[in-house]
Order: C-alpha cells, then sequence, then structure tokens
C-alpha cells in the first residue's frame, strides 16, 4: 500500500515505537500529529527465556538462570516493525522516526563493535556469553556483597536506590559474570543494556540511555562508584565502570542516530530516519498515559506494580527503587518505586486457594475467575470480611526493600468465604501502594494522582478499591499498549516533531482522568483496615518478630 | 434369642451403655467379664436440633438458639437399646445394669415429678420450655454479666473455670430463662441437666451427677454461688441455686436406682436392675480408654478437641475449662480443657480453600481429601513449607479463653500450595494441644501421656505430628465407640460387678499404648516452629495487638 496523494493520509508523518518485553517485542505504527495508533504487530522471541536449557548446547542452567538470545531482538526489527506498518496502512516513507523501549536491567557482553560475545563462535556454548535477562537471579550472592561493602563505606549513591542494590541490576550481574567466567567478562568491550545494544543495531550509535544508566547502572551525579569501592568488592573487578560501562548517556527522546542502510532493510523504513535513545518499559509509559507533572504518579499493573513519577527537587525516600536526574523525563528527577507482588498474588490465591465451584460458577457466568470473585467478594461493604492480609507474598520491594518478607493473613473464622480472603489480599496491594504513597509524600515528595496502566486496571472494582484506600483519584490510561505508544512519543521528539517529551505527551499521550473517585464512606472503613496493616506491616517488617525471615532459612533448610 | 443353658455364654453377664449425641442416641451391650462390645444400635432424634423453628408450632427461633424435645431421648431407649440387644444376641435377663452419658451443659426445666415442662400441653408451644442443647449460644449476653459480676466480687470458683463460665453453662441458660420468660422459670421445680433427666427416667430418681454438677453447674466445694451472688445478676434469680439446683449428687458410677417398670417395658430390661448415676460424653470415655490415672490426658479429638485428665491435688491452672473432685473420677480431680476447633478447622479449610484438582485427585485415588492433603502434606519435611498458623479459627477456649480471637497463616510465598496450608492447620492444633500440655505442667499438673479418642485418631500422619510435637507417646483409645463403652463400664460398678471405676477400666476398657513415639528430628524442627506460635500466641493472644478484636468489631459493624 503506498500513500498516494489522493489520499486522506496525505502529508501525515508517522512514528514507530518497539516494546521488547519478557517473551515477545510489539511494535506499533502512531500518527505524530495526535498520536492515534494505527497499526501493530508482535514477534515472539524464538528462543523465549532460557531458564533451564542453553539452546546452543542443551546443557542444563544452574537454577535463577534465566538468559535470552539477542538475534531475537532483531527478529523483533525483522518482523514486527514492517507487519505493524502494513497493517497501519501506512507508507514507510512517511515515517520519520523509530524508538524502543525494554525489560531492564538485561545487559549482555559486546566486543568493541556491538558484536554480542555470545554471537562469536567460540562463545556460542558459554552461558555467560548471553544476555542475562531482568529475571535472572543468580546474582543474589553478588548483590548481597554489593550491598555490604556500600554500606560500610557509606557509599553516597546507596540512599539514591532506597539503601539496596537489585540483583537483577548491571552490577550484581556484572560481578557475577567476572567471578565465575573471568575470560567472557575479559574478552568484552562493553557491558550493555539490551535497551542500548537495539538502538546501536538501529542506528551504529552506542549510547546509554539515562533511565537504565541511572536506576539501573548506579549512575549518579555524572559518575559511577569508584575504584575504591570496585577493588573493596574484588580487586579484578577495578576499572569495570572505566572500561566496561562508561559511555556517552544520551537523554531520553534524544536523537541517537539515523537509521542504518542494514536496519532499514531488516525494518523496510527509510535509511537515515531518526532513531531515540533507548528507554525502559515502565518509564517510558509516562509520557503516554499523560503522568509527566509532579505529584502523578503512574502505576504499571500487572504481575507486580511499578510505580514512576517525577520532583522536581532530588530527595532520598526510605526504600523507593531509585532517583534518577532525567530517569524519566530530561530535566526532572524520576522516582521509581515497586511492589514485587500484585497480579502474581491474586493469580498464586486463584490458582492454591480457590475451590472449584468458583472456577465452575464464573464459567457458567461466562466471566473470568478473577471477575467472577472480584464481584462475590465486593457485594458485602468493606470490612465485613473481618480480614487483613500484607501483600509480601513475593517479597517487598520498596519501602522495607526485603525480598526474604512473606505473607500473613490474619482474621479467619468458619465461615470465613474463599472470596474474602481474595479480597483481603486486593486490599492489601493498595495499602502496599498506600503506604509508597505516604511514604514519598512524608519525605517531601507529594503525590496527587495515581495514574494507572497495565492489565489490572479492567478490573473496575479493584480501582475503585485503589481510589477509596488513597483516598485520591484514579486516572486511566487510554493506550492499550502504553510503552509502545511512550516509545512512539520519544520517536517523534527525537525526530524533531515536538520540542520535547513534554510536548508529546500532552497531544499524543492518552488519559482518562479521575475517572474513579473515592467514596468517602468506604474511605473511612479502609482507613481502620490500613491502620491494622500498618501495625503488622511494621511489627513484621521492622525486626518487631521476625518470624518471616526464620521460616524461610527453616524452609531452606529442611528443602535443603 | 434366648440363652439357653447350651449357648456357651452361659453365666456370663452384660450390660448396655446408652451414649446420647447431638443428633442420635447409640445403645452398646458390653460384656460385663471383659468388656467385649457384643452389639450396638443407633436412633436418631425425630425432631434432631430445633435451631431454625419450634417443631410444635413451626414458630422461627432467633439466632443461636438450638433446641431439643426431651421425648426424643426416651425413643432411643424405647429403639436402640432393644435394638442393640438383639444385634449382641444376648438375653436381655443377663444385663445387669444400665448407664448413661449425655452431651453438656444440655438443660432442661422439670415439674416436680421430672415431667419436662415443655410437655405440658399449656407449654408446647413456648421455645424455652424445651432443653437447651449444649450449643445454644443465645446466652452469650447473660455470660458476660456472670463473668463481669463474678469478676468484680473476686468469686472464690471462677479461677476454678479458668476465669471464665461458658454461656453453654447452666446458670447462663437458667439467667436467660428467667429474663426472657419468666413464667416459665416461675414453673418450673428443677433445673436438669438431660444427662441427669435421663437417669431420673431409667429409675425414677433425680440425682445431679458430679461431673455436670462441677463442670456445668458450678458446684465446688459442695457449695453452689451464694445468694448474693445470685442477687447482683438479677434480684429475681436470687434463690435459684437453692430452689432449682441444688439436689443429691452422685459420684460417678454410683447406683441412682433400679430399673423402673416402665423404663423396663420401653428398654426390654429386666425390671430393678441397677441404673447409673449420669456421666458427660468426655468424661466417660477416659475410663474407656484407660486414662484414669494422674498424668493421662484423654483428648476426644473431632471437629473440636476435649481434653480430661485425673490428678490427685486441687489446682488452678489458667485457662482450663474446669477442675471438678470427682469429675471424671471419684476420688481424684478431674480437669477438663479444651480446643475449640480442629476437625472444624481442616473441613473449613478443605471446603474454602482448596481448589478441584486436589478433589479430583483424592477421588481417583480412592481416598479421602483429607486422606490426600494429608500424605501430600507430609511428602516433604516437616518446616519445607515455611508457614506457620495459629489454630485459633473458631477462637481460642483454653489457656487464653477468648472466643473473639480469629486465625492466622503467615509465611506464604508464590510457591505455597494448600496441602502446605493444610499441614500448617494440622500443627496449629499441635501447637495449641502442646500450649495446653505445658500450661498444665507448669501449673503443677504434669502430662505425661497423650491418649487419643475421636474421629480424627483415624489419621495416622496426624498421630504421629502430635507424638513430635508433644515429644510424648500418643495411645489410641481400641474402641469405636468410647462414651457408651464408658458408660457401659459406669453401669457395671453401678451393678456391683466391680469395685470401682478405676478397676473396671482395667478390665473392661481398650487401649493401645505408645503407638505413636516422637521422632527426635522431627520434633526438633517443631520445637522451632512452636517456638514461633508462641511468640504469635502471646502477641496477638495477650494483647501485644487486638488486631483480631477490633477487625471482630468491624466484622460486625459492616454486617450489621
Amino acid at each position: 500500500m503506498t500513500g498516494s496523494a489522493a489520499q486522506p493520509n496525505e502529508g501525515e508523518q508517522y512514528v514507530v515505537g518497539v516494546d521488547f518485553g519478557t517473551l515477545s517485542g510489539r511494535a506499533l505504527v502512531v500518527r505524530v500529529r495526535d498520536g492515534e495508533e494505527l497499526g501493530t504487530a508482535v514477534h515472539e522471541y524464538a528462543h523465549g527465556v532460557m531458564d533451564a536449557h542453553l539452546a546452543a548446547t542443551g546443557a542444563a542452567l544452574p537454577p535463577e538462570w534465566a538468559l535470552q538470545d539477542p538475534n531475537d531482538y532483531r527478529d523483533v526489527l525483522r518482523h514486527a516493525v514492517p507487519a505493524a506498518i502494513a497493517e497501519a496502512g501506512v507508507d514507510p516513507a512517511d515515517v520519520i522516526g523509530i524508538a524502543t523501549d525494554f525489560t531492564a536491567s538485561t545487559p549482555l557482553p559486546v566486543f568493541a563493535d556491538g558484536l554480542p560475545v555470545c554471537e562469536a563462535p567460540e562463545f556460542r556454548d558459554r552461558p555467560h556469553a548471553y544476555v542475562k535477562l531482568w529475571k535472572h537471579h543468580a546474582a543474589q550472592a553478588h548483590a548481597d556483597r554489593i550491598n555490604a561493602v556500600a554500606e560500610a563505606r557509606g557509599e553516597s549513591w546507596l540512599p539514591r536506590y532506597g539503601g539496596f542494590i537489585s540483583s537483577e541490576w548491571e552490577y550484581a550481574k556484572a560481578l557475577q559474570l567476572l567471578e565465575e567466567d573471568p575470560e567472557i567478562y575479559e574478552r568484552m568491550d562493553h557491558w550493555v543494556e539490551a535497551a542500548d545494544w537495539i538502538v546501536w543495531q538501529l542506528c551504529g550509535q552506542y549510547v546509554r540511555n539515562a533511565c537504565s544508566a541511572g536506576y539501573k547502572g548506579i549512575w549518579q551525579d555524572h559518575e559511577y562508584p569508584s575504584p575504591d569501592f570496585e577493588e573493596a568488592l574484588n580487586p579484578d573487578f577495578v576499572g569495570f565502570a572505566k572500561s566496561k560501562l562508561d559511555h556517552r548517556i544520551g537523554a531520553l527522546g534524544e536523537r541517537a542516530g539515523g537509521l542504518t542502510v542494514q536496519a532499514a532493510r531488516w525494518t523496510g523504513l527509510p535509511v537515515g530516519i531518526a532513531v531515540a535513545v533507548g528507554n525502559v518499559d515502565a518509564h517510558v509509559t509516562a509520557p503516554a498515559a499523560r503522568a509527566v507533572e509532579a505529584g502523578q504518579m503512574l502505576a504499571i499493573m500487572g504481575t507486580s506494580t511499578c510505580h514512576v513519577m517525577n520532583h522536581d527537587q532530588l530527595v532520598e525516600v526510605p526504600g523507593m527503587c531509585g532517583v534518577v536526574d532525567g530517569g524519566i523525563l530530561a530535566g526532572s528527577f524520576g522516582y521509581e518505586a515497586g511492589q514485587s507482588g500484585v497480579g502474581d498474588i491474586f493469580a498464586w490465591y486463584v490458582d492454591s486457594q480457590v475451590p472449584e465451584r468458583y472456577v465452575q460458577a464464573a464459567r457458567d457466568a461466562g466471566e473470568s475467575i478473577h471477575d467472577h470473585l472480584t464481584s462475590l467478594a465486593f457485594a458485602e461493604p468493606p470490612g465485613a470480611h473481618g480480614l487483613v492480609a500484607l501483600d509480601w507474598v513475593n517479597g517487598n520491594r520498596s519501602v522495607l526493600v526485603d525480598a526474604a518478607l512473606t505473607g500473613l493473613m490474619i482474621g479467619q473464622t468458619l465461615r470465613t468465604r474463599a472470596e474474602q480472603g481474595y479480597r483481603a489480599l486486593l486490599e492489601a496491594t493498595a495499602f502496599g501502594a498506600r503506604m509508597i504513597v505516604e511514604t514519598f509524600g512524608v519525605s517531601g515528595v507529594p503525590v496527587r494522582e495515581f495514574v494507572v496502566a497495565g492489565g489490572l486496571l479492567r478490573n473496575r472494582l479493584l480501582m475503585q478499591l485503589y481510589a477509596d484506600v488513597l483516598r485520591m483519584p484514579i486516572s486511566i490510561i487510554g493506550s492499550e499498549q502504553g510503552p509502545a505508544l511512550g516509545s512512539a512519543i520519544h520517536a517523534a521528539v527525537a525526530a524533531g516533531a515536538y520540542d520535547n517529551v513534554r510536548a508529546a505527551s500532552e497531544t499524543m499521550g492518552r488519559v482518562a482522568r479521575a475517572v474513579y473517585r473515592p467514596d468517602p464512606t468506604a474511605a473511612e472503613v479502609y482507613d481502620r483496615l490500613y491502620a491494622e496493616y500498618r501495625l503488622l506491616h511494621d511489627h513484621f517488617g521492622r525486626g518487631g518478630n521476625d518470624v518471616m525471615k526464620r521460616l524461610r532459612q527453616l524452609r531452606l533448610e529442611a528443602s535443603a
């Protein structure tokens, strides 16, 4: 299909946003003028997540490993982008820019020219040569050492991460690489986020994006951790930042370069169009949801929840995941927090604690089991179940920052029903969100509006619950492809169609404001339940009774 | 069938024990010489439990009521006794005595001759004229007043009941009767336990048995609560003990009288044979299980657990249900404790928290869902589930004595499975039992052996768990009709075939000693879990955090 002069889209310009997820990549074609989404396509990674075996050899991988093959990312460019253009029915010649976002931290070792080390034939059989996906959790021991050393040395950057560097991030994974496969570590020229590697593939330029460099690479106040710190971790780690990490930093929305001839051949897009600096899937969603002003907290609610928000001051909020200058929007301080289990907890409960008669009734009613339990549970007023739960079934990522915490449910009687336990868990996640919001507030980073993206926004009673618990209006993103739309917005900025991401967000972003407003009567009851949640949160989370850690220890011993 | 001289049972003597339960009565024919059980029969109460409507009028009953019609008890004598004799194939002429046991406290108002007030035609339509079954819980407000007044006045008998008089007992139900239907209260001559009324029906003599008089009637040190106490409750209650309650007390195993002509016609048994003093179903089981010596705690484990044990000293154990001189065995102090939810909790969990695939797998394997969950749960070593629970889903009856307490489960992760939660609840009940055993021990009433009767003894892994948690051998009653066999033992004593209940128990009782012995390795892990249970027990049960009570209050408000 060609955009002939006779067609109504004459003179229109388009951008392509590509969202690289855990199992697939999605391309979205968007009209620059107004953000209209015209076509989309998904391409699944041929190798998916390698968490049991290395595909090249069939060799078993140790527990907690999660690798990917970087060529799968190129395939998304080869397949999903042309397919999305075709579905949109636009002339590729009218596409003025492309931008990408990625899971993070998802780093890989590469040679000086950007070739992944795993693509050198002599290293195809080496697990450490591959991409370490965000959920590769085998570097926990290394993260523990990083945190212990940083705390002992009083590193100034540690509070920027709520006092805690994750095993998922660049440093922990690099230290594991050094100590478990020093040859690969030695041979790699760069330790690159996939978010930046894909941009490099598109435009031939290596630019580290400010978002992942800040949140995942400990880049703070224009520098990385010192060689002294590196030496305290491992003498062979000295020089890591300088030789393997340090590179040009690009602001979000900046042009990284022009589309190469090779990438143009992959994508079918014009040579030389703008390729934006890379981005992270959660953060890139903020402009898509028009949640870029101070006080607008965006919550991407799915299996877990990631919260991102801008603010004009640098403040150290207890237990946040990170604060990064320009981490969400150039010129603002971007804050990130998170709840490590949300939809995951609901799914676990449905799978392990809900009798068949509910599943059957949901099927008979033609609704999902989650919708069925939700409507049953909310048929009675707040507080009628007599329960309170903690939302720590998958640990606690923000405020307490303790992965060893576990679940708690209190108040069961012989009349307690399955849907009541389900509701208590929904409420627990809302209380967890309120704990984060309040912690930001008392730290001087007030939250005024809660904007929701992600799959859970479809549960309307859950959204109303959040409004009631937070006593705050809940706004809802207007796109089903938030990250890809966010990338498209960055592509438009990189192509010069808008002055900056804020301006592009205003026109191209999509949000329905204050769809849910607090019900004061319900909110009063939830205040009482939240008071109980806080008491339990502080007792079990701050050392009043470390039973959860002792039970975890016993579980590990008993299972060993 | 007659016992002719040619038959091998020539010269044998028999007794009949009749166990009056919640829904039916069971008669058991037992050989006096060795306790052999020869025949049994059950008769269901025609009116069952009247908890919604009064049968005579169809009128609705208020919440928490539970009435019975006393003529249903006579029908057990008319039907179950002859049927059991027939099944045993013995000559009724060889039966030398009959004894009964009953649920308690199950009182009814009667006229001077023993006629139930509800059998007077003018009172057939009055709910308060009927038997108030043990689980009639509508006198809670009256019990609360009794406890408050007794505590304020420092009544010396209050500690004999762990500081707590139950709404199920004679005083609370009588006070309700007085205040809600004073005419019936006025017209009744006696407020009689059904346990004693049925004996009265058999032998024409009203004898209050020492067991229910002590445990349910506040008869301590040969007296009832004082008129001053009665007046503090309600001026119209003055004289209750003296005029409505006080009567000859009979020791357990004593002959109350001889079988009347009328009762002989009902039962087919010889006129004049011994009728024993009444008894309570739990306590009467102790001699049946040969658990009458000091240190032998009998636990009747079913929907709830009742613990009874003899000791030679009078001690006030915190939170016990009661201590009564001769309450289990004449000449010993009988102690009672209880766990308000055991099998009930397991049933609740299976009904509300176990997915269909488990139910289906159990069906495929031809086993009960409880057996299926138990074997799955115990396939991994202790502590591997990482959970600890409190067994308060139906409140706490002993040690803390607080019906407002509720359940707690802690330690869930996204990998926690349904059978692991089930096991945590099994363990919680074992920890609850250990808490009772230890409280008795530190109070100077040591427990040496744990003897189990009741339906749960069939779960062998549960029994092993109790052995491991208690670090004590578990013995198992050898009869499936523990209460009826206990009654038969009392009948033999009343008939003079044995000198006393202890001697009859040695010969006629049935127990397998130390069937389960503690596994020291498992016991060490359970010690660690029990330490966690204790911390949580004391924190949530002794005022560290009264969240359970506040949630309950909120539940009541929200549901109102």
